[in-house]
């Protein structure tokens, strides 16, 4: 055995000569000893035990540890981002975050024609839009058949949609070596979004309608200055007629003029993109709608006409200070290279979409 | 006293004629009547807590109810994502959401000038950045001095930045009449950029540094494309020198040539928007910069022919099947009526930002 090695201590205990249960039970405890130890006993469980329940108490009310759970929302926060502006604002209104009061859905109208920059445009008009929160983008296609094109782009945007699509019938279109102005480009593409609203939306609905050309600029802020539309909205346009802007005229909150130097004669010297309409006062007046045929610079009065009066309009914008939205236009690509090459046999492969 | 009417149970009692503290106490109980009263209390007292301590135990380890907190959480992610786009990818690396790797940042280098529509094509492109994660944009102006609308632009965009300025000196500046290609725009701003890129950047910080001009349209996906740059990567451009898209051919992974109708022969046939560069590689060779006096068409050659050799270039958006970026041109503005009106006195108020 090694030295300072202890045997364990079940083998220096004395012997038992019986197993336990063989034993004599051991003499009761007289009445005053049971109920002293009863006592004791009561009175340290009592003590303990309350103890125990002050701290529960205590925790009552008291916010429980969250942090890994608060983690786990903070990654999934993205990608809820990117799903709520997938699948929010597609019918009627749309929660508003924190208060949960409702913020009504800007439906933008967007006329667009097939062209070289045609894609770009709806793209870079895209990722404008992506931003707005509760926004549904309608677009129409001047075409007898949805393209695969604008369908697959809109369906990879990010922003909830429709597509329509008409096309513009042979007396109203724009023939080579006419001007451009002889025929307001998209009166029946806007028409056939009107169409779709009143079939689609019920008379309770909220909502906002802005018609946004694909070629135009349109700041962020300029959506939250609309949204707030009741009746007809307005603000001015930067870079339009000839101007560095034209814009309403505002005196003691309404409007009682406006700044353009084309045609100042118009019931509503407005550009397309210097207005918004209200949903519920376009479903309440189901005859308004654009005139294909208008005289050139009469086609926005031609729907206004029938909404409101000028006195009516609800400036926005700093009472129509701010330029929010720019009437940019893109040039039209020059191809003679590629014309160039097509005739030698080496043009830009036509499987690659542009 | 209504009928029914029992009088309320402490006007029943038997007087009192003494408060109870002047009474005798009560004789004590008996040992075995207290002993059986004690055991019972202890008894009741013990099952009941028992019970409770098992509820208690229950609970241990037993998920808490954070969905207040989760909702809260949820409220703020807008915000939450939108200063992160505001504050991140200013130096260096910014960390990916999830997995704690690192993400490169995309230098944006963006020269302009002023002109109408310059305002409108920084907010378009500024909302084309603030979709994309871990991104400083380095936009530098051709003039004297930094200008308060862009300075403006950019702390309102959202987009984390870097403001500089270089004016062209006159040598190279286009004179009225001269065509817009005689001397190439932008040179001198892009080299103010690398410079800057050199001043503040360490050996070791990785980044992928992309010069695009702020008419382009840019889609989303071409920036993750070129996140991965290792040296030099490219990809097609579309509506560029007069063709539906320009771009590097590539077999086996490698670009084996070049798909373009001008001047075919240069080192690199690629437009400025074709081609991102790795940090680490433009700080490896301080030496490259843009040769402001280079002939027309070779702007981009002049950089890259001092970072690598054709062969060398890495080939992004699917081999360079896939167009990801327009060189689109916007229109300069007519703004005829607005020299007409300020002739009478009555233009544009110029303290209208435009």
């Amino acid at each position: 055995m090694p030295e300072g090695w202890d045997p364990p201590e079940h083998l220096n205990a004395p012997p038992q000569h019986a197993p336990e249960h063989l034993r004599p039970p051991p003499a009761p405890p007289s009445g005053a000893a049971m109920r002293v130890k009863l006592k004791n006993v009561f009175i340290v469980y009592f003590v303990v035990s309350l103890v125990g329940l002050l701290c529960a108490l205590l925790q009552l009310g008291q916010p429980c540890d969250c942090s890994q759970q608060l983690q786990a929302e903070r990654h999934r926060g993205r990608d809820r981002l990117l799903a709520e502006q997938r699948n929010g604002g597609a019918r009627g209104e749309t929660r508003a975050r924190g208060g949960g009061q409702a913020l009504p859905t800007i439906y933008v109208v967007t006329p667009t024609y097939a062209r070289p920059v045609q894609k770009a445009e709806l793209v870079r008009l895209s990722q404008t839009l992506l931003h707005v929160r509760a926004l549904h983008w309608v677009v129409v296609e001047d075409a007898a058949a949805p393209t695969a094109l604008v369908a697959g782009l809109l369906a990879s945007s990010g922003v909830p949609f429709t597509h329509l699509h008409v096309e513009t019938p042979p007396e109203s279109r724009r023939r080579p070596g006419d001007p451009p102005w002889l025929h307001p480009r998209g009166a029946e593409q806007r028409n056939r979004a009107l169409r779709w609203l009143r079939d689609t939306r019920a008379p309770g609905d909220g909502g906002v309608v802005y018609f946004a050309d694909d070629d135009n600029t349109y700041s962020l802020r300029l959506f939250e200055e609309m949204r707030s539309t009741r009746g007809v909205s307005v603000w001015p346009v930067g870079l339009v007629g000839g101007l560095r802007f034209e814009r309403p005229l505002v005196a003691g909150g309404r409007v009682v003029g406006f700044h353009t130097g084309w045609k100042p004669e118009r019931p509503f010297p407005l550009d397309m993109a210097g207005f918004a309409v209200a949903l519920p006062l376009l479903l309440a007046r189901p005859e308004a709608r654009f005139d294909p045929r208008a005289e050139r610079g009469y086609l926005e009065s031609s729907l206004l006409g029938a909404l409101v009066s000028p006195a009516q309009l609800e400036p926005k914008a700093g009472n129509c200070t701010q330029v929010l939205v720019w009437h940019t236009r893109t040039e039209k690509p020059k191809l003679r290279q590629e014309e160039q090459l097509q005739r030698e046999g080496r043009g830009s492969d036509p499987h690659i979409e542009v």
